[in-house]
């Protein structure tokens, strides 16, 4: 037996605890404090994709957006691990077009959707899937869009030290408050250079988002990331998915974004609070319902959203025969 | 902070441990006692179709497998958590013939296949899943043939009372030398009752298949079943599966079986030692490395079968590009 992290979620079959997703939750205020903490929130983590409304600010700030006119859609697509949806893959070659570049330019590799039903949608269509398809395309896209606009080779863009992660990386720094010099660095799904730094920094870059100190540049950033997020929650994520579903449901008060092996964000702009969760195990199922029972739990979800979002905050598992035979809900650990 | 189980499995990056799952393992030897052990092995599980070894001795036990003429192919498929390969679906359907049946006669219900290979390519080829296509439709149609040969009715064949769940769950019972009659009873995935008891007790369930002290009709009836899914890997789960490269690599001398939810069994017959592994998430990514570092770390892998499976003991994670950027592997909690 060790010590650990609390258990944010229980998977339940007849009332017996099948299974348990232990985790750690940061949430910091505008004044970068740390008002709630469940579980070790000084761990390092990876933040993966659940860092991409910072990774987006320099698209911005660089006058890149601006220059190739981007609307809400692509600053969306920027902080999107979207579904490979044909309107996604469609806005990403578009304002790939638009810049003068193609998809040989994206430096992501190929993957499968994440919906099930695009993969499948794909394969009855007999489409294969291009880079375009990636989840982070768009992400890449703003990369490529930044490099260009700078004056900076597109080739070699995901590389460590191309300017455009050494933005990135400032940018990170500047915001979590964490110096990355000596972090552990690994490489991302889509390639890019990605820093461990603890989860409560994590919490901290996205309340900062919503401070009022920032520099007038960086503000007017992080202001046009959010009004794209929730004025876009389509093309963040896409059908069914949470983000999505939440940002659709909550109209503006609740941001969010996932990132892969159990990494979640939110943003509270009424209150300016961070938040950023990482459930041990890596596990989506968890991490989405973590963040569910962790905003419902602080009472942050608008009282209209709660009953669309019922099942993100306890989720019925089903038997293939359609039948209610257990839940996924807050574990012991979550209490407020 | 809470104790827990220990660490069975790391997700690394960059050598960063990026995600950590828990467990708990027994192993039990053909005298019933406990040889090693991991965790909590009291904690009760629910087995799910790591059961499914136990759950086919009915079949043959009534007499039903010989009247209807079965063969390894068969056994194996009731013992089976398949692909829904054309292959798994074409043996279930013409076995459900001979005995009389159709597909409408399954009462399990109709499921994505387990292998997105095979998901994508029934969209490809736009065929719909069917009732035989559910990766348990073996097993149903064990239970189907053994309800028409001892003349009870095939209609209902999944309820607790129906005389099918009653046999299996004394036979369960006997195996594991748990009564079932308190125990926590939740319905499985395909419809039938699933009970939880003690994780050593499975592992006790599957070292008692290999017992000299098993009655003669018992022990001819475990023995059909383990020498089934010996004979026939590729029907107990299907191409790229798990369950089935190892027991296609270890050439009778590891059998394994998992199920939902993290569960793993594993049976020695040439040590008599009957294994059992929960991974606490639930999360088959761990359960199955947790499975392949035990065989690994008490040495029950023969040696040509190690370096064929060198990915089941370490697993590499890939970006979308292709490269390696960390890996799957055991973790602190897993001493030999």
């Amino acid at each position: 037996m060790t010590t650990s992290n609390p258990v944010f979620i229980e998977v339940t079959r007849a009332g017996f605890v099948e299974s348990r997703h232990r985790g750690a939750c940061a949430v910091v205020d505008a004044d970068g404090q740390m008002v709630h903490a469940w579980g070790d929130v000084e761990a390092l983590v990876y933040p993966r994709s659940a860092l991409k409304p910072i990774q987006a600010l320099p698209l911005i700030e660089t006058g890149a957006a601006d220059h190739y006119g981007l609307g809400d859609e692509e600053i969306a697509l920027a902080c999107a691990s979207h579904n490979s949806e044909p309107f996604h893959v469609e806005r990403v070659t578009a304002w790939l077009e638009r810049v003068g570049l193609t998809v040989d330019d994206l430096e992501c590799g190929v993957c499968e959707a994440i919906s099930l039903d695009v993969t499948k949608a794909m394969s009855s269509a007999h489409e294969p899937f291009t880079r375009a398809h990636n989840n982070c395309s768009g992400k890449h896209t703003g990369f490529l869009s930044t490099a260009l606009f700078m004056g900076e080779a597109t080739k070699g863009y995901i590389g460590a030290h191309h300017p455009v992660q050494q933005r990135v990386t400032k940018t990170v720094e500047e915001m979590t408050g964490v110096s990355l010099s000596s972090a552990p660095c690994g490489s991302d799904g889509c390639g890019i250079p990605v820093f461990a730094f603890p989860l409560h920094a994590l919490a901290r870059g996205m309340a900062r988002m919503m401070s009022k100190d920032l520099a007038a540049s960086r503000k007017a950033a992080a202001n046009r990331v959010m009004a794209a997020m929730v004025a876009c929650p389509q093309c963040v994520a896409g059908t069914k998915r949470f983000d999505t579903r939440v940002m659709t449901a909550c109209k503006g008060e609740v941001l969010v974004k996932g990132g892969a092996e159990g990494v979640h964000i939110a943003m509270i702009p009424a209150k300016g609070l961070g938040i950023a969760l990482k459930v041990d195990d890596g596990t989506i199922r968890a991490s989405e319902q973590a963040m569910g029972c962790i905003l419902d739990g602080l009472g942050l979800l608008p009282e209209a959203a709660r009953s669309e979002l019922a099942d993100l905050i306890e989720m019925p598992v089903r038997s293939t025969l359609g039948e209610r035979v257990g839940e996924i809900r807050k574990g012991p650990g979550l209490m407020f």
